[in-house]
């Protein structure tokens, strides 16, 4: 049974609502431009308007890396009462770079809404969402008075570049930002008839690789043939990486690698999967490919994988120059899935990679960062909460899924030491990080519905309480 | 028995010809930088002027593409008499250019002699061997008031940007250069103590090839793992490439190598060979790979190679980008040997890469120019000549080498139709391309009267003359 007055809410705020949303996607918060400094700061500082009209207190910007990065919003509501739980809300206010500009069909910081779409950058990733969660925390106060539950906001201004200082500054807050659970909303779902959450996403360790055969380029007609070759040793180890199944090489990858529980695996078989959209997607690809005995899903969701990212060596120019090229190198990311452990694997690819570089070739490798997987106990009470107030409002359970990639999210769980939700109502075809990002306004106002049908679940998980 | 009248000839000429080598490669002739073209003009008009002065007649600068590149300087003495043989001497007077020029321990272009050596640009590559065939004829004119055969000098301009222009202008100038035999002193010999002469090049088939998997980079995190990595696919192929007994697998590759005589293979095994000396030669590599069952004088003088020229793909800056590269590519240069066919093994190469790229990958292949191999018979009378030449100035007759590289000789033997002799005085030590290129001296003067015994030893060659 929905609550009414939320419903009621959104009928009578939905002009406000959107001109507060349009007003914000005008800010060109672009954390990945020094240049755009400015609009970031006034980006934050439209959140914290947000927050106190809709009666937040302490709020503030914090700022992060010793003021050098773009600032988060914190604000909260503490007045649920003895027993009731705490929820931290993450979302981030900046918003990726916006090139190639010419590809966009409207303006990417003029904000329209066509064919019920609000066509802009920021519009799904994460402004659209941040803005549902302030929202009907809004009309859950106006409506009762109260909220059924204690909430934090935590808003971060610099996702979009990588969260270089977000682990800090959870670290150094811990305390303020001490939560009995926590509640994502910048992930998205399979469809708007086929609701889905995120459960898991997968970690990352990644790597760059330098390989130096000799002090100089050397002339390949004098010396090829006799000296090793930079760029042919990177290509074969590169090529090594993966066997005849695309399974990854390195000795003891997979030994860690859980099992899905059958009712993982039953939710992940239910997942409709549409392999020529799936394709297109991707960019018009003409082909999947991926470990042996494992769909796309898989592939993407719950199996790691080493993905190069990128292989330099020797001439590039035009024509050609006879060469043999003295250093090459490339990069590599690592997925990860539970129970991997980043450290391990760090280590187990160090190794292997030693065994294929022969005794007398220059080796260079440089950590470029680790983040372990992240899972959400599917059987935890707060999960049930989230099914049933999705449920509540798409007219099904959602199905479990779990994301390839690698975010803020897993420092927010493990930092805080809470199970972390996701609350996420993008689609496939939002073009996140793309010209002509979009979101689908339905979607919008049905996650302002459910983030309060959460927030009301999760009040009435009395197991939650108390603690803290 | 030595012509007495050179040897006096050096001795009254030396500081002579030591003013003009030195004022020659104060002249900054890099044709890769067109900012030096009047230097490489300069070049050729010394050129012209000395040969002039040895007394040579048509002496003249040939514009090479229509005018866009250097010149060539011809200039020949045709008096030899009926049924006497006419030889076109080739060289190059445009040099390589110097960077790093903070590693050079003098000026390159300010020569001085050092302990033996001439230390300067071009001191080797080409000039001090072009110089001293030049002396060489005008040592013979002066003592002897006429050559033992006709000779033509042609000194191209543009031999170190890979003679762009240097067949069209055989092919243009083919009566002009008319001859028997052409010899070419560009080269180099194993030791001063161990005279060598080369009598094959190898030729060269080279390719851009360029794949692409994906509209646009991808996601790693949203699609790693399903679609096909460019970068991935180009290190799998260039992997591919070689077998683990560093085989070229391209079907065929190997079928029309023709197999030593019994002569070469013996004076291929007579050449002396010092492991770690060759290995610091080539910049301190740390070991020697190549073909299994080789040595490695064979492999880089008569064995075919695949030598990958540069891989690039995906990201390449700093740190790591989450990114599964849509585009990658590569170049590479297949060395080839005699019997081997350009043509042939370019196709061989194209049917092999469309059998390593999956349906669906865009693949382009651009064929960057193809050059046969060369190879001068060693029973021709003409290396008889030229091995009693080297034998009288050394002490010992010639090894005969293979050079791994390509150069314009290919073409000088082929448009010319002539067999072509390789009088060279250059020492592994020499660093030409490099910085600190040197000639020792002793090799120079060496050179000169071996250049001059070369001319009196095809005079009395009678099969030669009254062909042409």
């Amino acid at each position: 049974m929905r609550e009414p007055a939320l419903t009621e809410y959104v009928d009578t705020n939905r002009r406000r609502i959107l001109e507060v949303l349009e007003t914000w996607l005008q800010i060109p918060s672009i954390s990945a431009d020094p240049e755009r400094a400015g609009a970031v700061v006034e980006s934050a500082e439209l959140v914290a308007e947000q927050l106190r009209e809709a009666r937040f207190e302490h709020v503030q910007l914090l700022p992060t890396g010793g003021g050098s990065g773009a600032p988060a919003v914190y604000g909260d509501w503490l007045h649920a009462g003895p027993g009731a739980p705490t929820v931290v809300i993450y979302g981030h206010h900046d918003v990726q770079p916006v090139d190639p500009l010419d590809e966009w069909t409207s303006p990417p910081f003029a904000p329209v809404i066509v064919d019920g779409e609000m066509r802009a950058r920021g519009a799904i990733d994460d402004k659209g969402q941040v803005l549902y969660e302030i929202e009907a925390s809004r009309g859950l106060l106006e409506a009762r008075g109260s909220l059924p539950v204690n909430v934090k906001f935590l808003i971060e201004g610099e996702e979009e570049v990588g969260s270089p200082h977000f682990e800090a500054l959870l670290t150094e807050r811990r305390d303020l930002l001490a939560c009995d659970v926590v509640v994502v909303s910048d992930t998205g779902m399979i469809a708007p008839d086929v609701p889905s959450t995120t459960v898991g996403m997968r970690g990352m360790v990644s790597f760059d690789v330098s390989l130096r055969t000799a002090r100089l380029d050397l002339h390949s007609g004098m010396w090829g043939g006799t000296v090793p070759n930079a760029a042919d040793l990177a290509a074969t180890i590169v090529a090594a990486l993966h066997d005849g199944d695309r399974r990854v090489t390195i000795p003891g990858f997979y030994d860690r690698v859980r099992p899905l529980t059958p009712r993982e695996q039953a939710s992940l078989d239910a997942q409709p999967f549409d392999e020529a959209k799936f394709r297109a997607q991707a960019g018009d690809v003409g082909f999947l490919v991926g470990e042996k005995g494992f769909g796309a899903l898989e592939r993407v969701g719950v199996r790691p994988t080493a993905e190069v990212v990128g292989i330099h060596g020797g001439y590039g120019g035009p024509g050609i120059k006879t060469i043999v090229p003295a250093a090459a190198g490339f990069k590599v990311a690592l997925r990860l899935v539970p129970d991997q452990d980043p450290g391990e694997i760090s280590a187990a690819f160090r190794a292997w990679l030693a065994d294929q570089v022969p005794a007398g070739v220059e080796l260079t490798v440089t950590a470029e960062g680790a983040v372990a997987p992240a899972l959400t106990p599917i059987d935890h009470p707060s999960v049930g909460a989230l099914t049933t107030a999705i449920e509540r409002v798409w007219g099904k359970p959602p199905l479990f899924t779990r994301e390839g990639g690698s975010g803020p999210e897993e420092a927010l769980g493990r930092v805080l030491d809470a199970p972390v939700l996701f609350l996420g109502v993008g689609l496939p075809g939002d073009r996140i990080h793309a010209p002509n990002e979009r979101m689908v306004m339905d979607q919008f106002w049905r996650g302002l519905l459910a983030a309060g049908e959460l927030l009301i679940e999760l009040g009435s998980l009395v197991q939650f309480g108390g603690a803290r």
